[in-house]
Formats: C-alpha cells, sequence, structure tokens
C-alpha cells in the first residue's frame, strides 16, 4: 500500500512511527504492508517510490523539512507530489483551515482525480464542502476517511456508524473541543476567563488561531462532521448557529453549579445545529471535565449512549488513521 | 429467515414487537424478512412453519402460556421444538443461572448441532462455558452472537471488538450491574444498605434470585464474556475473584465522598478478573450513577474510552438482538 503524506507536522510524525513500529503487525494480522512514498511539508518534499525510511523522515523534519531527507530530498508541493507519484492513498494532514481550506482541499481533490484514496485528519475541507467531497468520492470510486476529525483517537463516528447500525439515532449532543473544556473546567475551579485561557496556552492546548477553539469554530466542524456521516445530512460550516464561549462569564458558571450544573460548550444536532455554551448536570455522563471529548447519542430504541475519551494527541489521531487504512484495505479487497 | 425463540419474558415479548414493527424497515434496508415459526415458555409452545403473528403470541402469553396461541399451540419444551423444527437462528432469552445454566446450554447446543446460527441473551451458558461454546459453533459453522448479555442496548461488546479494530485493548474496567449501582448510589445520598435495596426491590430492579446482583454474580458473567471474546482470553466463571456489595457500610461510602471518590462495584480485567467494590474519582467517565454502566477500555495506542448507557431494559435488549440478527444475515450472504 503506497501511501503519500501531506503535512509532517504532530500526526503525520506520529503515523510514520506507527507505521515503523506495527509495520510486522499490520503485514501478520491485516495484509498490510505500508509503504511512505511521498512526503510534502511546507518546505518541500522526500520521495522514494520503493518507501521512504520514517526515521530518516522525522530526523530531517526535526532539522527543517523533510526537503532535507538524504538522497530523496526535493522542492516539491503537496499538490504537485500527488500530480507525479502514484500512490494508493493520500493522507491529509495539514492545518486546518475555515476560509477556504486549502491547501488541503485541493490536495484531496487532487488525489481522488488521480483515483487515490484519501484519509484526512484535517477537518477544514469537510467542514466547508463535506457533500461535494463524497459526491467527488463516489464518482472517483475511491474512499474518504476521516475517522481523526473528530474525537482523535476515540472512534466516535465509527460508533455512531457501525456499533449502532440498524439503529435510528434520532440526536445527538457533544463536548467536541477539548481546549475550551479545559478553559470552562478552570472556571469552574474558580479561575477568571483569563487566568483559565492563559493556562490552556501555558500547556500547548490552544491553537495558534484562538478563534478557532474560542469561537467554536472547531467544535461546529465537528459537528458538521457527524451530522453529514452520521445522520446523512448535507451541511457545511455555514449552516451551525455557533456562540464560542469568550462571554461565559464566572458569574454564569458559579449560578450553574449552585444549580448543580457546570457551563460547557456543547455542539448540538436535533433537527437544526448549534454550537453554545449550555449547562449540563454533573451526573449526567456528557459532562466531562478537562480536556475530554463526549457524545450522547439518543437512537429510537437503544436509548441514548455516550462515548468519551481524550480528543486529541499526535499519536492517538495517528492511530485513527490506522484504523482508517484497514477500513480502505478491506474496501480495496472488496473490489 | 426462520426464527425459534426460546424463553418468552419481556425480552423475548419485545423482540416478538420489534420484529412486526420494524418489518418494512428491515426487508428494505438489510433484505431480512424475520419469520417466527416456534417459541416455548415454561408452560408449552407454539409452532407454525409459515410464522406466528407477534401480537397473538404476546396475548397467548399474557393469558399463561404461548401454549394458548391459537390454533398453534403445544405442549412441547424448548429442546423439543429446537429438535423438532426447522430454523435458521434459534434465540435463547431463558433466565440467566449460574449453578448448571440450563436449559439454555442445552437449547444452545441442541440448535448448533442443527445447524442453527444462535443469539443469546441467557449469560449462564456463555458465562460457565464460553470456551467451548465457540468452539462448538466453529466446528458446527454457525455464528455465536450475544451483545445483548453486556449492556443490553448499549453496544459494549461490538464496540470494543469492531470500533477499536486495529488495537490492542491491554486492559478494562467496568460498572456491569445496573443494580448494585442504583443501591450504592441510593446509599451515597444517605440512605442505609437496607433501605436502598428496598427501594431498588420497589421498582423491580432487583433479581428474584438477589445473590445475582448483590453478590456479583451478574457482574462476573459480564465480565467473563467481555474477557472472552474482547481480549481473547479462555476463562469461566470460576476464574474470576469476586466479592459483592453486601459488606459495602455508609462509613466507606461517607469516607471515600470525603476524599472525592464513589464506591463503585467494579468489573476490572487487567491480567486478572475481579469484581469488588472500589473507590473511583467522581470525574472520573467511569463513576456513573443510578442503574447506568460504564466500561472504560485502554488500548495501548488510543488510550482510554468510556462507553455509558443504561444496562437494561426490554426493548434495548430486543434491539441489541436485532443488530445480531443484522451480523448473522451479512455472515449468511457471505457464505
Amino acid at each position: 500500500m503506497r501511501i503519500i503524506i501531506c503535512g509532517f507536522g504532530v500526526v503525520g510524525q506520529s503515523l510514520a512511527k506507527l507505521i515503523e513500529s506495527r509495520s510486522e503487525d499490520l503485514y501478520a494480522r491485516y495484509g498490510i504492508k505500508a509503504r511512505i512514498v511521498g512526503v510534502a511539508d511546507s518546505g518541500g518534499s522526500a520521495t522514494d517510490p520503493s518507501g521512504l525510511d520514517p526515521e530518516r523522515l522525522v530526523a530531517a523534519k526535526k532539522a527543517g523539512s523533510v526537503r532535507g531527507y538524504p538522497g530523496a530530498g526535493g522542492g516539491l508541493t503537496g499538490g504537485e507530489l500527488i500530480e507525479g507519484l502514484d500512490a494508493d492513498v493520500m493522507i491529509e494532514t495539514t492545518v486546518s483551515d475555515y476560509t477556504n481550506a486549502e491547501p488541503g482541499t485541493a490536495h484531496i481533490t487532487g488525489a481522488m482525480g488521480r483515483g487515490m484514496h484519501v484519509i484526512s485528519v484535517n477537518k477544514g475541507p469537510l467542514a466547508l464542502s463535506f457533500p461535494s467531497l463524497t459526491e467527488l468520492a463516489e464518482y472517483n470510486r475511491v474512499m474518504l476517511r476521516f475517522s481523526g476529525t473528530v474525537g482523535g483517537g476515540t472512534p466516535i463516528l465509527d460508533f455512531a456508524k457501525k456499533s449502532l447500525r440498524g439503529e435510528r439515532i434520532t440526536s445527538f449532543a457533544g463536548i467536541l473541543n477539548g481546549t475550551t473544556n479545559y478553559i470552562l473546567t478552570g472556571m469552574a475551579g474558580g479561575s477568571s476567563y483569563e487566568e483559565a485561557l492563559a493556562d490552556a496556552k501555558g500547556r500547548g492546548y490552544v491553537e495558534r488561531n484562538e478563534a478557532l477553539d474560542l469561537d467554536g469554530l472547531d467544535a461546529a466542524a465537528k459537528l458538521v462532521i457527524l451530522a453529514n456521516w452520521v445522520m446523512g445530512m448535507k451541511v457545511t460550516l455555514g449552516d451551525v448557529d455557533r456562540t464560542g464561549i469568550r462571554n461565559v462569564d464566572t458569574g454564569d458558571i458559579r449560578e450553574a453549579a449552585a444549580a448543580g450544573s457546570a457551563v460547557k460548550l456543547v455542539a448540538t444536532c436535533d433537527g437544526g445545529l448549534r454550537v453554545a455554551p449550555e449547562r449540563i448536570p454533573v451526573g449526567d455522563p456528557l459532562c466531562v471535565d478537562g480536556t475530554l471529548n463526549a457524545v450522547a447519542f439518543t437512537s429510537e430504541h437503544s436509548g441514548t449512549q455516550t462515548i468519551i475519551g481524550r480528543g486529541a494527541g499526535g499519536i492517538e489521531t495517528a492511530s485513527s488513521i490506522i484504523r482508517d487504512l484497514l477500513d480502505i484495505r478491506a474496501g480495496m479487497a472488496r473490489e
């Protein structure tokens, strides 16, 4: 299985290491022989149709860019790499952007056009054009997978789609952004908004563009992905009624606590789509603290089920990509 | 798909109704045309190779036994029904028993011997002889499914097996018995053990044989099923180190609360298997209240994921049987 990786940050590097460390297991248990044939980052590229060495890739990146990979480095962009290199799967890990979702969208549509299956952990393209990307995948008869976009290593999408098969999910609500949940948890513990935000920044939890977290964009993007994938809705980011946490004050939090509740940034799909600070009773399974994510799915005959896990982390997200690779491998075998 | 149902209590009746109410949907979406050809309860049987009417079955049962089904009633036992009637799937819903697990085990082995797939929501046979029953299923080339035995309508087994595929689960811990959790929650709210137990009994939460709940047998049975299915262990009920909740007193509960924890009956698989009252921090996702069930799975690369839902209920368990039917249908199509 020949793989192109676009973007080589924490997730891309974790993935390369995981492919290396699990290569025997992946081959023995699933018949997958994963070979990274090309990687592009913002500084350039590395290509080798016979397979790049994950350790050397990471070493080159640490020194600046994969372009420094000994003997195989070059100046190609992700788009050029996809255009010129044969591969089975393109894995899109560049930074999520919600204005035009580039270069992620171009990478995805380019790869699909060349018959590659796509795994995206970049939420931007999915948030802005989920319905058209799934149509394009169908048209090109390739698979589009994105387990890592919601819940990191926690298989939330998969749970809703597979474990609840045979059921009609009627609504769901989730805490989908660990950063804002960490800030709100800090405020519940007595910190001011500014203190809690500074604490979260100090721990590296806040996106460089802090609006993605604080204005609920990240949560809204995940809500859009869930609504499309789980509920079969055809919606994009513009369809979400969105309020962030900037106006939550300690008074709100104290009042909620006195009423046995906590203020959380909740993403809800119950016909409409909205992201807003809401009170949740502390005994509710959805009421998780710290950086945890949680989603409660309500279905017609099985009641409400909640799934909880850490929402981020390079190695966890990389392991979700491995699950997507297994899915794609199984799909290729059926063809 | 011809179905025999052994046992016709709350779950069996809910299943019959669900098959009726969802028949169009099951056929349109999954190609399943479910036909109940035989039902046995403790008072007798009803058989009709062309299909029994769910409403009449339930009406006959309400009047005493399915034996009263107009024109199709008889005195056959479950074993005789299985021996004499052709069917594709036998659904075992008789009461869980942990001394000899009969008549459930005889129903299951008899059905397998006649080439029927088996769905069991009866935990007894699985708790006492999971390894040999799965071997027997393999030998007879039939499928054995039991989603409803753990978590009722909450797809805990499925989540661990499917959504976490590609991962090695290294350990898990769960609150697997809603009744004891309800009692312990009541004690945390200030009731004595006796008061909380009486409350649970008044609500119909306690098994007729209360030892199943209070001595941790039910939780241990579910632990055995999870350990076999999820971890590939070959264990039975005798392998569980088990302590129930009879000796938990309000002093323990108060002390735990003062330390920010709650006492829960926890089933753990971390190399060994044990069921015992343990303290869990109240902020831990596993620390659920009331009749909720929860299991936290820890895997090598994806961290810890917790799944929470109501553990029982006739309609929820019946919907888990429908999921098993879909699984079996998909397996039959592959043959």
